[in-house]
C-alpha cells in the first residue's frame, strides 16, 4: 500500500496516538464521546486515543503545512481506537490506511482520489470489489425537492444509510408523502441513471453542477483509469454534517455483513480547525477488513522464511559457523544458526519444522579444507562445496525453490 | 532495521497499544505507575499505554507461543508512552525497535544478540558507537566480596548507574569502607581487564562462570562478528531487579547527555507471567534517538521524491494525461499530475519547487502524433518522443539523476 501511495505522488505523515478530545468532538459532535477512549493525563488534560486520522492530519496541516504548495497529498497508515462492541471486522484497536488531498476539487482530482483507493485494494490483492459514488449536495436537493422538513430528513437518513428501502417507504408514507412522490424519491435514491436525477432537479443549479461533476468523475474513472466497477448511488449518506458534495464507498462482497472496505469524500475541516478554507477530500481503508477480505478470498499471504540454517557439528566449530552466518547475512540471506547446541540430527529436524530450504553443516574436515557441506532440505541431497562458492550456490538453490 | 532483523532469522510481532496496568507493575514494581499513562476504560478495566514492549511480547509468548520450537526469535517496532519531562531525545510518545531471544543462554546466543543490536545501528547508518558489556551476577558478587549490606547496595546503585565515581568514593568512605577497599572496588567497577575481576572473585564459582561467559562473548563478537567496539564494564547496573547475568548498552557520542541508543540483557519474565521458566534475553533501541544521532552525524536521509510530473497543456488533454499518468504508475514510477489546471508555466514552476526531475507535457499535437514532450528539469532541455518509448526514456533519464 505504501508503494501505491508513493506512485500516486503522496507523502507519508505520522501524527501522535493521542490528541485533545476536543479535536474529535469539534469534528463529529459530543455524541462521539461514547465511542472514544478518553482519559485525563497527570496534567489534567482531556486526552483521547485517536478514533480516526483525518482530524489529526488536518490539525497538523493547519498548524504546520498551510504554506506548502497545493495540492498537498498526504497519506497515513496508523492504528485507531474505538470503544465499540468487538465483532468480526470491528476491533477496539484497528488499523487504517488513508489519505487527504488538500487544495483541489477538480473532477480529475476527485477521480484520481477514488482511483487511488481502488488501486490500493487491487494492488494488495483484493479480487472482488464494488464501488459506489454519491453526492450529498444532490441528496439535500432531493430532500428539498420533496419538501421534507429538517426533522423528517433526520428520521429517514439512518434508513437510507442502511439501504432499508422497505422501511423507508412506510416511514415516508406515515409522514404523509403522497404515494407517487414516495415512489419517485425511492427510485431516485436507488437509480444508476444520472439523467433521471438531472431531470428531477433541473431547477436546482447547484445540484446540476454536482451531477455534471459526478458524470465527469465516472467518465474519467472508466476512460483514463480503466476502473468500471463504480456506479452512481445517491443513498450513500455517510456523515451528512461532515462530508459535502462527493462521497464514495468500496465494498467487498467477501466480507458479508460488515462489507465496507473503504469510505471517503470531500469535506471541510480546515476552517473548523482555524485554517484558511480550501477544498479537501480523503478516504480511509479498513486495514483489518482488507486482511479479512484477502483471507476469505484465499489470498496466498507472502511469508519471510529463513533461507539458510547453519549447523556447527561440534562446539569448536561455533566461532567459524557464526562467522559464516554473519557473511551470509551481509549478503542479504535470511540466515539462522544453531544457538542451543542441539546436535546435527535435531538441528536438521528443527530446520525441517521451520521450512528452511537449505542447511549448511560445518565440521572440522570442512573447516580444514575451506569447504562446507550444503544440504538441500527438499531432496535431502548433500554436496561439499568450496567456501568461496557458497554465495553463488545459495543463490542458485534459492532460485529453484 | 526490519531487513536486518530478518537476515538474523527474527520474525516480526505486533502487540496491542494498551495493556492491563498490572502487566507493567508486576514487572517493574508500583513505582513505575508515576511514569505511565493509565486510565480506566468504560468497562472499569485499569489499562495503560505500553511504556515498553518486552512485557507485552513475553505476555504474548506465555499465552500463545510456548509450544513453538526454541529458540524463538521475535522482533518488534512499536510506539511506547511515558509520562516523563519531555526533552531532547525523551518524548512522551516514542518508538522502539527491539527483540526478544527466547530459549537459549549459550555464549553464542548472547553474542549474536549483541551483534544484532550493533548491526542494526550500523546498517542504518550510525557511524560512531561505543558498546559496554556488564554482568549483574558479577556486580552482586563484588558487593558480597566487600560485605556491603542490602541497604548500602541500594544507596550506591544509582551512583554506579550514573557513573558518578567521585560521589561513589565519598559515599563508600562515609559508609566506613576502608580506603584500600573503596579504591579496589572502584577499580573493579571500571576495569576493562577481566583477569582483575577473576582474581578478586576467585572463590565465587558462579561469578567465575559468568566471567568466563563474558570473555567468550567478547571473543565471539570480535572474531566471528568483527565487532571490536565493546568493552567490559561492570558499572552497567540497569534494572538490577529485572535483568540478571549479562547486560549491555550501546551509546552514541553524537547524542551528548542522553547518549544511550540501546540497552538490553538477560532477564526472567516468563515465570513471573505464569509460563514455564526458560532463559530469555533481549534489547530495545531508541528509534527517535537513532534519528537524532543520524541527524547530528549529518547522515543524508533518503527521500522518496516524485519522479515525473505530467502536465496536460489544455483542459481537453486531461483525460489522456490521466491515462498516461496511470500507465507510468503501473510501471512503478512515482508520478504526479496537475490536478488544479494551473497552466504550463506555473506547473513547471511547481515541479521545480518539488525537485521533480522530469516533466511530461501533453498537448493536442503530441496527442495527435502519439508523442509526448519530455522536459529534463535540470537542463531545461525538451525532447519530443514517441509514447511507446516513454518508459525506456524515463528509466534512462532517472538513471542519470
Amino acid at each position: 500500500m505504501r508503494t501505491t501511495f508513493l506512485t500516486f505522488g503522496y507523502k507519508e505523515i505520522q501524527t501522535p496516538t493521542f490528541e485533545h478530545v476536543e479535536l474529535f468532538t469539534e469534528k463529529s459532535g459530543q455524541g462521539i464521546i461514547d465511542e472514544l477512549y478518553t482519559f485525563a493525563d497527570k496534567g489534567g488534560r482531556n486526552l483521547t486515543l485517536r478514533p480516526e486520522l483525518t482530524a489529526p492530519v488536518i490539525r497538523f496541516y493547519v498548524n504546520q503545512l498551510q504554506m506548502e504548495p497545493k495540492p498537498l497529498k498526504l497519506f497515513y497508515f496508523g492504528n485507531c481506537f474505538r470503544y465499540d462492541r468487538p465483532q468480526k471486522g470491528r476491533y477496539r484497536e484497528f488499523w487504517q490506511a488513508g489519505c487527504e488531498l488538500i487544495g483541489t476539487k477538480t473532477p480529475e482530482g476527485q477521480a484520481e482520489l477514488i482511483a487511488l483507493a481502488y488501486t490500493l485494494l487491487k494492488d494488495v490483492g483484493v479480487e472482488k470489489m464494488q464501488g459506489a459514488l454519491g453526492n450529498l449536495t444532490v441528496v439535500r436537493a432531493l430532500f428539498n425537492h420533496f419538501n421534507l422538513t429538517q426533522e423528517q430528513q433526520q428520521e429517514i437518513l439512518p434508513l437510507i444509510d442502511k439501504q432499508a428501502f422497505d422501511e423507508l417507504q412506510s416511514t415516508l408514507e406515515n409522514m404523509g408523502l403522497p404515494d407517487e412522490q414516495t415512489s419517485k424519491l425511492l427510485t431516485l435514491l436507488q437509480t444508476t441513471d444520472i439523467s433521471l436525477l438531472e431531470q428531477a432537479l433541473q431547477k436546482d443549479k447547484e445540484a446540476l453542477e454536482q451531477l455534471s461533476t459526478t458524470k465527469k468523475i465516472l467518465e474519467l474513472l472508466s476512460s483514463s483509469f480503466g476502473i468500471t466497477s463504480f456506479t452512481l448511488n445517491m443513498s450513500i449518506v455517510r456523515g451528512l454534517d461532515y462530508y459535502k458534495d462527493m462521497v464514495f464507498e468500496i465494498e467487498a462482497p467477501a466480507l458479508g455483513a460488515e462489507k465496507q472496505l473503504c469510505g471517503g469524500g470531500m469535506y471541510d475541516l480546515v476552517k473548523l480547525f482555524g485554517g484558511t478554507s480550501l477544498p479537501t477530500a480523503g478516504f480511509a481503508i479498513g486495514f483489518d477488513r482488507t486482511v479479512l477480505t484477502l483471507e476469505t478470498e484465499k489470498y496466498h499471504f507472502p511469508t519471510c522464511p529463513t533461507h539458510v540454517y547453519v549447523i556447527p557439528i561440534e562446539e569448536e566449530m561455533i566461532p567459524p559457523a557464526l562467522q559464516l552466518t554473519q557473511q551470509l547475512r551481509q549478503e542479504g540471506f535470511f540466515t539462522d544458526v544453531d544457538l542451543v547446541r542441539r546436535g546435527v540430527g535435531k538441528a536438521l529436524k528443527y530446520a525441517n519444522t521451520q521450512h528452511i530450504p537449505i542447511c549448511i553443516l560445518l565440521g572440522p574436515d570442512e573447516q580444514k579444507n575451506n569447504t562446507v557441506c550444503l544440504r538441500d532440505m527438499n531432496t535431502g541431497k548433500q554436496t561439499t562445496i568450496p567456501q568461496q562458492h557458497i554465495i553463488k550456490e545459495l543463490k542458485q538453490h534459492l532460485k529453484h525453490q
